[in-house]
């Protein structure tokens, strides 16, 4: 299915304000550092959470308002975590009553993030002042503000906005991100929030959201490394005037289709600005005797740090590819399986019934020099498949995590 | 439990010569690249091996060669994995058939190995020639240039010898290794050759052998890949006259007390020179309500990109330890645990009951400063513990991994 893209990130769905400036959680003052985005409506909401035991405060906050299904705002700030805290729920309360009282709406019914440095208590003050501001602020013009504040070592911001139709109605379904580094999503990842203007009930919210996670933002990885505040969270505004969807009909598949891009393309977005990244990794297996084997194999492919460093020196290292396969906790048979690796620039067979074939260096220098690197797997076992997405291992990933809380 | 440190490494024992050289599956003249040992007698022996589906045509041939619970010799060559090739197992089944021309030994009482590049078909024509120049060069003076041949990009040899007594006579156990990347052990792990003058059955061999692999070997890692060609082999020549083992009785305590001693020994060094390794991590987990726990804990916790990059940066960025803990897939209460940093310049605590605590960060920077550094966990919920050892996360693990293969 097709989509057309808009501008205007989180706000391009109707009834969406958003803002995001420096309120003073980190010291640079070019850094903007806290985020909101408020719904006209009352939202149907849903979520997803890290798996992580060591949750930020925000994860335990958020889950408990959401319990209803409703929202109307979304606060994030970057620069601190706030996990590992003795006073973590408190001040992450103290956040949601902060945009209740500032744009008059239930401390229910915000969602709670915060990104950052774990374990350094969360400063009440700026972030005070910084929801006042913002609350001023918010504009239909404010998507982008709010893309920009939420992002921590992330080098682009990530922000996608979509346009479909819903019995005759003109919808939209947008989303932006945080992402870089301690990604490794399991059931949930990383910062991602959603915006949307269909009218859908949240039990269905909830479905499609759940459903659509599983084959995208928990299908990447930067470094295996599970955060501890992860959340991708969904508000439905309702204001396209689409009937409103209430089972799995025909509205509910091309809606959950319109937010399954949304989540692949943030998705990408995050793995291809991994923390150090040069590449953007996607492993496609095919061929597997089960979807799950199919992803075990696809995200062992794109964890393996082997693979990733071979992937930075554009080294066509396919014997580190059949070494992440032969480790997956998966069962399949190895003797069957094909490799190959692609780009823009062509695309070399590697390996074929589990044994080396041979292949042009010159060729395969050409086509790992590009940006987007395609490995394709075909088990030959089965008709299942699935695809993950990654980066690169490189000198700069060592860089920024060997300072980045001094 | 002491055991005295002698020289020869796997000569030490009584029964055995060994020699390591040239023969050219490396270009580099300057690189040893095929080593042997040979035992006098008969040997008990076992092994384990890597549990990669993608295992590599030397663990075919040496896990039915194992079979009988015996063996005579061990052969490795480095610089070509023999794995991934069409002609693999012919090639291994040629070395064991050429170890035993040379020797005139039977050619199943062969171990046999390789490591270095997965996916070249391996030339036979200079290992021919290797194994019939190291027949004439075996000594019991070999055992530095074996554990010297079967390097990759290992830096320091890794050898050991200890001696100790049962029923009254001197026995001797000692190892080599090769370890440095792809390592990430599950059941066995990299490439280490143990040997013993003690009198064991095959049996008592295996039970002691496997044991000690998963408190030692078990417990290392550098990339979180699992090689294709690991394997631990143990042969035990019988010579040091004790009264042989033959049940789980005092001896077999002494013995395997002396094996799981050089194993962990070992382990040290393989993850001290882990590939870029400035420093040997050793993280100790204790206060868990099960063994499993505390290994699965111990075992997230050395193998986090994040946490290992922090390490190279001198930064007690301990904040990573706890999420690295809490993704660990066990189940504990996170909120009781405790967190220190130790090395020879001291201890710094940073969390109490999964809360951060007030640190020095000049101490902190003094602490880490050191070669080896400790990570102390105390889950504060059980009496169960684990120690499982590591490397940290260097530019240079990236440079040897960006363009290994070309």
């Amino acid at each position: 299915m097709e989509f057309k893209r808009v501008e205007g990130g989180v706000c391009a769905p109707k009834g969406f304000m958003a803002a995001g400036l420096h309120c003073g959680v980190r010291r640079s003052q070019a850094k903007k550092d806290i985020a909101l985005i408020l719904a006209e409506a009352p939202c149907a909401a849903a979520a997803v959470y890290t798996q992580n035991k060591a949750f930020g405060a925000p994860i335990l906050v958020t889950r408990q308002n959401l319990q209803n299904g409703f929202a109307r705002a979304v606060v994030c700030n970057s620069g601190n975590a706030n996990t590992g805290n003795a006073d973590g729920v408190e001040k992450a309360l103290r956040m949601c009553e902060l945009v209740g009282e500032s744009l008059k709406i239930a401390k229910e019914d915000v969602i709670v993030a915060s990104t950052g440095v774990i374990g350094q208590p969360l400063p009440i003050e700026p972030i005070k002042e910084g929801i006042s501001a913002l609350a001023k602020a918010l504009s239909k013009d404010g998507g982008a503000d709010a893309a920009e504040a939420i992002m921590t070592t992330d080098t682009k911001k990530k922000e996608i906005a979509l346009e479909f139709e819903l019995s005759g109605k003109k919808c939209r379904i947008a989303a932006m991100a945080k992402g870089s580094g301690m990604i490794h999503p399991n059931m949930a990842t990383m910062l991602s929030f959603i915006t949307s203007d269909v009218a859908i009930s949240p039990t269905l919210l909830d479905r499609a959201l759940k459903s659509v996670v599983a084959d995208s933002y928990n299908m990447i990885s930067i470094d295996g490394d599970t955060s501890t505040n992860d959340m991708v969270s969904i508000m439905a505004s309702g204001l396209a005037g689409n009937e409103k969807i209430e089972s799995e009909n025909a509205d509910y598949a091309v809606f959950a289709a319109a937010l399954k891009t949304v989540a692949v393309e943030i998705s990408k977005m995050i793995a291809g600005d991994g923390e150090g990244a040069t590449k953007l990794l996607e492993c496609a297996v095919a061929g597997a005797p089960s979807e799950k084997t199919a992803k075990l194999i696809a995200k062992s492919v794109i964890c393996s740090a082997l693979f990733k460093a071979a992937m930075f020196g554009e080294d066509a290292n396919w014997g580190r590819i059949l070494c992440a396969i032969g480790y997956a906790e998966a069962e399949f048979d190895i003797t069957k399986i094909d490799v190959n690796l692609s780009s823009p620039k062509g695309k070399i067979e590697v390996c074929k019934n589990g044994f080396g074939v041979d292949f042009s260096e010159g060729k395969a220098k050409e086509v790992l020099g590009e940006k987007e690197i395609r490995i394709g797997i075909d088990l030959r076992q089965g008709d299942f498949g699935a695809t993950a997405w990654g980066c690169d291992l490189t000198y700069d990933y060592v860089k920024i995590n060997g300072d980045y809380r001094t």
